[in-house]
């Protein structure tokens, strides 16, 4: 039996899960906020009740020691002795990595390089991961990539139709993101459906504030809605999804905004919250879409629209399809998005229930009896996809 | 019976039929060429030969001067007066024209204001149209639009994931291109079915060095894969077709272009050209492939995909597909782009007939017999639109 601590580490925040291996039981879990800033506050929960101190942190290293303590102090654990391995969520793996890695020397320098093609997370997942083994140099620690469970993806569904040198010199292709939630979706429907995965096609609809659509093929990835960055794809809660790159130039010379400005306003300002004008959060829309707020209708209409889209292009790309899976906290718990993404599916074999739907942030099967296609419900732990990782590797 | 000229006016050429009507024959046909540039050219078809002439044609009034001298020196027709209309194909209509119209003094100015949206096309048509008015001023003239058909969009088709404002300030939204060749395979495809349209869900492939590809739901364009601009969609000859907008910033730091310049290699450097690294032209890339280019190989897979995913998107935003539709350059003549279209689409009714495949340029079914989806070849014919339109209208 091995404890296993699950790492997201933010420039500013740090999420934390101690599980039991390999039984997958959550011992304890918390978060350090505003790591740096005023106010830092860390919650750690004790016997299933949350405790939270507002105490200095001033940098990560900071934060793990008061962590560590914290683990101490409230007799969750007895010695620092007792955690055989740390893995850390990393958000960009580039080409390098298309699995987890045991993280020495020159993993870390691999991490370094890919910084520039997630700019602001991969910087704040080192900061963790070097805090980490400033405090525990002798319990190995594993990267676990977001982007690693798509470099699946063959050839012509990962590059763009730019030209060609921009990929060998810059990296430019789709990478995906959602990796490490995507791969344990369809791992866990395939169990729940009682059939090997290699046999199953697979579309996981990971929808929470960020969305992301996979293709799952025999346990493989083989395609993905976002892209080079998590902009592109679908409508998310404030991102744009896929839209005519065009738009770019036209709307810095109509707003006099830089093309940098324009990406922001894209990624924070746009989705449900651009459409809607006054929220990001589909409860928020469904409620107004309730009392006939025209905005916030057509912005549910063109959400679930764009999702129900790229099923059908994902089907095609498998010429087939076994499973629907919807994870994240969209996915986990709106059934009117559930349901309107799945009506209109029927041509395919897809029979939703929508009594079966009624059903918030559990797994279950919400299609109907002998639908061809399954529709699930599963909700996402990339927590115990970095623990078994890091049990595996480490 | 009547004659109706239809005219296409670029910035330096204009493109002619004339047209017998309702009986949709065609009378001749021709080209005049860089108009108001070195070594202008007119070519007019004098029973079913080509004649040319080189002559000075300073702009655009010189060319429907001279091309109208042509027709009557010829003795295609005795005189200007057996004119009966013009129509003259006009790419952007924006949200003001949703049909065809007959051109008087307000509807110049509509089609003025939209210009912004197309500032490389409407201009030019504009100038054709004034030329014609000027030489001809009591034949009736009408304008038909390449967006028009696709005003039938519903809005969650239409409206991108930005700011709301920017639709309304900014008229920023999916348009959609190629509407008068998508009615037209439309239409043509539900005759050769022998079935009304209205009860038909159609996905029509124009494919040929621009390409877009429309999903008509009983005979409304219901969703289609260009945009703003003729840049998004699928991978064409030169153009991307969607990327991750993020991609811009991203190359403006890498290469120190504009956003406009890399919009412009987005256009006119990307698509099958970047990525072979030698043409743009499919026949080229396929006969590279064939000798096992590897580039190219990869090039024809990207396209392919791309058109083969769209399909998958629209029957499912239709729930239901009864035929698929293939016209222009590319999809009239190319039997390897239309298999791989095709093949892997079985899961939803789609039976490719390879040995009917063996076809070009002509009316066709290339589906095996009891295939639950027809697929068609249909030549596109633009012109027999325009011309119909202004019978009706003018």
């Amino acid at each position: 039996m091995a404890k296993i601590m699950a790492i997201n580490a933010g420039s500013s925040s740090l999420k934390f899960q101690l599980l039991n291996m390999p039984e997958e039981e959550v011992i304890t879990k918390g978060l350090v906020e505003r790591i740096g800033l005023d106010g830092p506050k860390i919650t750690i929960e004790v016997d299933g009740e949350k405790v939270s101190e507002t105490t200095p942190i001033p940098d990560h290293s900071a934060a793990v020691k008061k962590l560590l303590e914290g683990l101490t102090a409230h007799r969750i654990i007895e010695s620092l002795d007792e955690i055989n391995g740390i893995g850390h969520r990393v958000v960009h793996g580039g080409e390098k990595f298309s699995d987890s890695v045991l993280i020495e020397e020159e993993v870390l320098k691999g991490i370094e390089e890919v910084s520039e093609l997630a700019p602001l997370h991969n910087p704040a997942n080192i900061i963790g991961i070097k805090a980490f083994k400033e405090i525990l140099p002798n319990v190995p620690s594993v990267a676990v990539f977001d982007t690693a469970f798509h470099q699946t993806m063959p050839k012509e569904k990962y590059l763009y139709s730019v030209p060609y040198e921009y990929y060998e010199k810059y990296g430019i292709r789709k990478y995906g993101f959602h990796g490490t939630s995507h791969k344990y979706v369809g791992q866990r429907a395939a169990e729940l459906m009682e059939q090997p995965q290699k046999d199953l096609k697979i579309i996981s609809c990971h929808i929470g504030n960020g969305a992301s659509i996979t293709a799952i093929d025999g346990g493989k990835s083989v395609d993905t809605s976002m892209g080079f960055t998590p902009l592109a794809g679908v409508t998310m809660g404030t991102r744009t999804g896929n839209v005519d790159p065009a738009l770019i130039p036209f709307l810095m010379e109509k707003t006099g905004q830089t093309a940098e400005e324009i990406i922001s306003v894209f990624n924070k300002e746009s989705g449900m919250l651009g459409l809607s004008e006054f929220s990001s959060d589909l409860r928020d829309i469904e409620e107004h879409a309730k009392e006939g707020d025209e905005k916030a209708q057509t912005a549910l209409d063109i959400y679930t629209t764009r999702i129900h889209k790229y099923i059908g292009a994902y089907a095609a790309s498998m010429n087939g399809l076994d499973a629907i899976v919807f994870t994240a906290g969209v996915g986990e718990n709106s059934l009117t998005i559930r349901e309107k993404v799945c009506k209109g599916l029927e041509f395919m074999g897809v029979q939703f229930d929508e009594k079966k739907n009624d059903i918030r942030g559990e797994e279950a099967f919400i299609n109907k009896e002998g639908s061809p296609v399954n529709v699930l419900i599963v909700p996402t732990n990339e927590e115990v996809m970095i623990a078994r990782d890091t049990l595996r590797l480490g």
